[in-house]
């Protein structure tokens, strides 16, 4: 049994739909195979967002996987995030309780940056095969993204868990779209359904790997 | 009965396919309620292009519908075209047989444009139900793909037929992303089971008002 | 003696500066060789910016060029417009009263399109030749700066005018990009100063053929 | 006196010119106030570059300050990096020597980043402040330009020197844009007299930090 946490974000800024939310749970509700999937909604707080996320691992235990999404606004396709820097900038978007962080550390001391531990060219692979666009980023850049991120790969550092963990970005739905102002003339977005099935493929894939490493 | 055409574009440029076309071909073997499809693939030359389009119409008679498709690399999502303009210039990318017109009308002393006369806001609309994002875009280019729309709208408008025509752009599929070298840093796409849906629902959407009318 | 007028625009949204106005006041008070140059700021209102216009052209008298320009939020570079059409659609941005008109016709009956008559390959490799992005666009859009191009050049045609007319879209200036919320991760702008400097080549190329065709 | 070394890369690619290695040939000549500025074009090799910025470093001393540039396609302002990660992947694009490393670390066991050590923030502010577009980066790639980032602020780590370090991004020359097939619409780009000045605001900066600390 592989079991997989999911995480997504509640909505901010002028956004009312968060997508990732909506697709962790979508997901969180399915069954592949052998994994055990649950998923978890995080406040849009960097005071509070790490710490909804550590409780829930205390009460639930360690899991295998643990993968979690954020919206990427104006991003082009699905983003499997590379790598989590030690640095938080709130880059012009407060977070939803109006925190305003600049070029500062996560946690000072700490490394600079963690590599994903999710196998995202296999990912990559196994979601252009279902011709579905997905990129490896080499940024999840400095907001909550990559602040939970960050703090997840340092926890199972310091805890010494064999989780793995990483970070990937949706793009807009096309409802954001259609709502946003003062936009490029060519905004693109990625429909419900497809990221929902991404997500799947995500799960598959990286539970694969955990279960062949068995 | 609505008889409607469905056109798309033969590859062109470094691209090994062209969306269009396959997209024509999927539909065109579709059937809907009462339509009655058909499809032709076109060639990328500004010589031949319209022609073999014409030699199809005399050929088959006259369509209720014709919806043309081409490839429009980088755009973010589905274009339906408002307007057609009696201008053609290669933009830096010659037709299949080299030809690089620049700053040249179509038609000399024909109308300066024509407006689509397909029902591009309600197809959009369509297109949003059902989660896919389509704009309503009002350049198709100076290049094959408002050739076509031009000839087609000036074609149909010479004739006095009722016939409705426009042109929808497709974006790239997943893998044209994947060859591309030296591309923006986030490139957008859609899977070609997203592109053939969203004919069929222009294909449905343009139907039911030529119906409405009849 | 070449007569040009530079229009730019009020700000509207949420920008507190639009450079075409500042760009039109800076250029106008210049002096080159045999042009005498006049700047007028037109309102941000379908219902007032062509009587605004036209007004100003019945108490000063017929220019020899009208260069219009107007900010293209997110564009990349001037944009040298080839063609206007007979359309207004807001898409999402109201006017400065609020107005939001949907897939109308600018001029019910009168033509689809009109082309700039100012030499825009020209002004394009002018200011290519002084290292400055320029590109020719096939679409002014469908909001006020589509709306006055059209006007313009509809009322040159009806008065019998040998005026050239034509728009140039100007891009953000680097403190719209700094201003901005939710934004793609690189959002282009140029500094005022090329913006002046390139309205000033505009101004000249465009003087300089209509003064060799004389 | 303050002791700077300016590097920029050769061409690669499709590319005829590289304005990094214009732009530190440039104002490597220049002089300011107490400034001892230096030049050096290196290699788009994976195999050769670092070993060439080394001999250089050894043969004429430690520099108080490093800044590397490179050119970023389709970057639509300067990009100012604030970090180097261990991590390179050609990403479709080989370097002149043909080389193709996927998903490889820099430097095995090395640490997974290092932050810039320029005043990245205040050379943003004397940028902004000149009406110069430029943002604070959070990826420099996985390419050569992350690559000699990376190693030489891992050297200046390793060699327990005070030198300051860091990369910069420029986008495409206006030429770049103009030789492109099959780019986005609206591709951005920056004359070249810009990218000298812009340069030449960094150093400045940058040296009056260091001055400062002094």
């Amino acid at each position: 049994m592989v079991r997989i946490l999911l995480t997504g974000y509640e909505p901010y800024g002028n956004f009312e739909r968060n997508p990732s939310a909506e697709v962790a749970l979508a997901v969180g509700k399915s069954t592949f195979g052998n994994c055990q999937l649950d998923s978890l909604i995080l406040p849009v707080s960097f005071r509070k967002t790490f710490e909804t996320l550590r409780e829930n691992l205390e009460k639930r235990g360690r899991p295998d996987i643990i993968i979690s999404m954020g919206l990427m606004p104006f991003a082009s396709s699905i983003q499997l995030e590379r790598v989590a820097i030690n640095m938080k900038d709130y880059d012009g978007v407060p977070d939803n309780e109006g925190a305003t962080p600049q070029d500062e550390y996560i946690i000072p001391g700490a490394p600079a940056a963690y590599f994903s531990t999710l196998p995202i060219r296999q990912i990559a692979d196994a979601l252009a095969k279902e011709g579905i666009s997905a990129v490896i980023s080499n940024s999840a850049g400095t907001h909550l993204c990559n602040f939970i991120m960050y703090n997840v790969l340092h926890y199972i550092a310091q805890q010494g868990w064999k989780t793995r963990a990483g970070f990937v970005h949706l793009p807009f739905l096309p409802e954001h779209v259609q709502k946003l102002v003062h936009r490029p003339q060519n905004t693109p977005s990625l429909p419900f359904d497809v990221m929902v099935k991404s997500a799947e493929l995500i799960v598959q894939a990286a539970a694969e790997v955990v279960s062949r490493k068995a």
